[in-house]
């Protein structure tokens, strides 16, 4: 039986998943010396290879330094994709890559081309390493001050790797994040930087280190920094207007703690799930506002999630031609092709359809308020990681559901976007049209 | 300057609304003789004209038989559309009917071919005398046990509008709306029935009693009692499950009271907005699933709202042909146009965005829980009415953003419709195509 690519990617994370959960299930993963259990385990290691950042167990209370690395590699490998691990190890062995293993690979980065793919996943290991030395070096300087050398170089490498893969591990403890550091500027800028770079996809990486110049980028690129930059300056400010004001979270800090807080707030909301404001703090205003950028997410062939920058955006095109009666959706002087616009309907259609039935079978199986499960809800399907905090509270059959939406979350829109681009040309009988009322 | 068809149906239910804002302010349409101020006024015709029935006050105990009486003409020229009423007067007066008059009537009726249109109009005036006459037979025969002749009488005429109409206002008092006939057989059959013809939409109704078969019916006649029968079922028995053991709302009922009380819910949600159990007593999984057949709503052109029983069908239909990889979206040997299925798209995009901005600008000026909120705005937007009661506690500017919101429901998904109708044939430009990436 010829597996398709599409089944070997989610084989392959289903894999990596289980080693993970068995490796973790340890007792020598455990700080305790005895086993965190099955279904934290298997929670962790989905989470992390995932790159959602939600814990049923602060990872640096319950996990032994084995154990923190063992979720460190699955972040990494989770964030590049394995596929790109497994190209590593060809051009490492020096093997020749068939067409078969390029459209894999061509899958696991979302890639429109077969043309370029082992360039480009060479790039990708290249970018990865470049950011997460500079950050892991950056942060280092700034952790021995704090922890002393050895933990310092550690936290350093641990939060550098984690904030570029936007997975939103820490190892500070307590469930805390990164709220000692809401003030600290180095580690604020340092870590926005990395989960800005890693969320936008690294074809727009390389776009823009190999053009240098807006108007000859791809359409694709363009869309990507576009809406990238009106995300995080549109979540700035309503966060910024939302919270500065409460005592709990931005009210108490200094003017610029209180700009860092903010800024800090509406990067991390797009998938990479540290944070340095209580979530539980913020206003039911910022909850809310917060759940409609996690579920927008990062940009496509990311480390982040979501159903993503570009498809939002062909979605808010979309409605933008209707209104106005035109009809063709264009950007930039260019036209987007009907399928291409669907494909991201289908997408956003079949998001909602999982938030809405995940979140509805979690009102059944936890006694908790409804934000708070739509909140958990959303940050699972995003990969994002921030929670109001039931996380470690949920049922048994409450973190199934969760680890199977973080999985759905990471894998789902890839299958889709696959299932999409190989339409089948069959239409054995040529139905007459006809018009349904809508609306 | 001449205005468009979609902008005369505007204007025109805008123009309905601020005479029936007049006409409820004026202190004898209250029973106090103190007049309710502007703004109720304003929310309560709004809520009329638009057959949503949320109420900011009981109706009975506080509109005299004058203003409520007022209610009752403003829900049956809301819910048939004031253009038919318009389409009655000429055909009482045996003028002519220009081929522009023809098109304003067709937007109002969501009729997709000009040919019949008239035919319609006459079609729909005569269905809802018929209809409303029976109920109001039967109701009163019911209602006048209860309340003595008079009183019974009037009750019996104004539920059966009301509930043709799927407007969801009532007339026993105290915001109780039909709680004190749970297990009242003929009551809520004869809702129900008035409910579910009311919410087929005429044209659906016209083709099943001039065709009788299922298999000669229209595309859209198939597709909207299909979806109709399924929402019903499903609703009922999921219902069913959800409340059939919480005490405050079916645990304490008869088997026959349980399974009436469910079904009454499952129909009530999508748009009528009557109800027979306490909605705030419902668990929290029966408040989520009810928003979701809240947000579906009835059929086009029938007396209910919501993003419409036939889009919601496109769009699952959409989701399974990518799925399966099939090249184009049909359903009973017939293809769906692309541009029907993109029509699909942006009501519900729009829709899910409407209800995004409002329910977060309540979240700023209302203090309530989420949940509260959330239901309050699907409601509005669905044109249905039910509450988990925060309606009579709205802030003046809570106030504002429901009516506005009612408004959109009742006139939005229209006004969209007409302007994709419309579709301005111009491409000055060709430009080239350009993939995007997503998901
Ligand atoms: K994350
Ligand atoms: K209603």
């Amino acid at each position: 039986m010829r597996l398709k690519p599409a089944q070997i990617l989610v084989l392959g994370f289903a894999v990596v998943i289980l080693i993970g959960t068995l490796l973790l299930a340890l007792p020598v993963a455990s700080k305790t010396g005895r086993s965190v259990g099955f279904l934290n385990a298997l929670f962790t290691a989905t989470s992390a290879t995932c790159v959602t950042g939600l814990v049923v167990v602060d990872t640096y209370t319950q996990y032994s330094i084995f154990g923190q690395i063992i979720i460190l590699l699955l972040i990494q490998i989770g964030g590049l994709g394995f596929m790109t691990m497994a190209t590593l190890i060809f051009l490492i062995l020096g093997k020749k890559i068939t067409l078969r293993e390029r459209l894999v690979m061509q899958e696991a980065l979302n890639q429109l081309a077969i043309a370029g793919v082992v360039k480009l996943a060479r790039y990708v290991i290249f970018t990865t390493l470049f950011f997460e030395g500079v950050g892991a070096f950056l942060l280092s300087l700034r952790f021995i001050k704090i922890y002393g050398f050895s933990r310092g170089i550690y936290a350093g490498i641990f939060h550098s790797v984690s904030a570029f893969n936007n997975s939103g591990f820490d190892v500070i403890g307590d469930f805390s994040s990164f709220t000692p550091f809401v003030e600290d500027p180095v580690i604020n800028i340092v870590v926005m930087a990395l989960i800005i770079f890693g969320g936008l996809g690294f074809s727009v990486i390389c776009d823009v280190f190999t053009t240098r110049s807006f108007h000859r980028l791809s359409l694709h690129s363009k869309i990507v920094l576009t809406m990238t930059a009106i995300l995080l300056i549109f979540g700035f400010i309503v966060i910024y207007f939302l919270e500065h004001e409460n005592p709990k979270t931005l009210g108490n800090l200094s003017p610029f703690g209180k700009i860092m807080a903010a800024a800090f707030q509406s990067v991390t909301a797009r998938t990479a799930g540290f944070n340095t404001i209580n979530q539980s703090d913020m206003t039911l205003s910022a909850k809310y506002f917060t759940m409609l950028l996690m579920f927008i997410g990062a940009s496509p062939g990311s480390t982040g999630g979501g159903v993503k920058t570009s498809t939002f955006f062909l979605l808010m095109l979309m409605i933008y031609t209707a209104i106005t009666s035109r009809e063709y959706v264009e950007i930039y002087n260019r036209r987007i092709p009907w399928d291409n616009v669907f494909k991201a309907c289908v997408i956003v259609v079949v998001a909602l359809l999982l938030i809405f039935t995940v979140s509805f079978l979690l009102t059944l199986t936890e006694k908790a308020d409804f934000i708070l499960i739509l909140f958990e809800t959303v940050s699972a399907f995003g990969t994002v990681g921030l929670s109001l905090g039931i996380t470690p509270y949920l049922s048994d059959v409450g973190k199934v559901l969760i680890i199977i939406t973080m999985f759905r979350g990471r894998v789902g829109p890839l299958t889709v976007a696959l299932a999409l681009a190989t339409r089948k040309k069959i239409a054995p009988i040529k139905y007459p049209e006809e018009k349904v009322l809508v609306g």
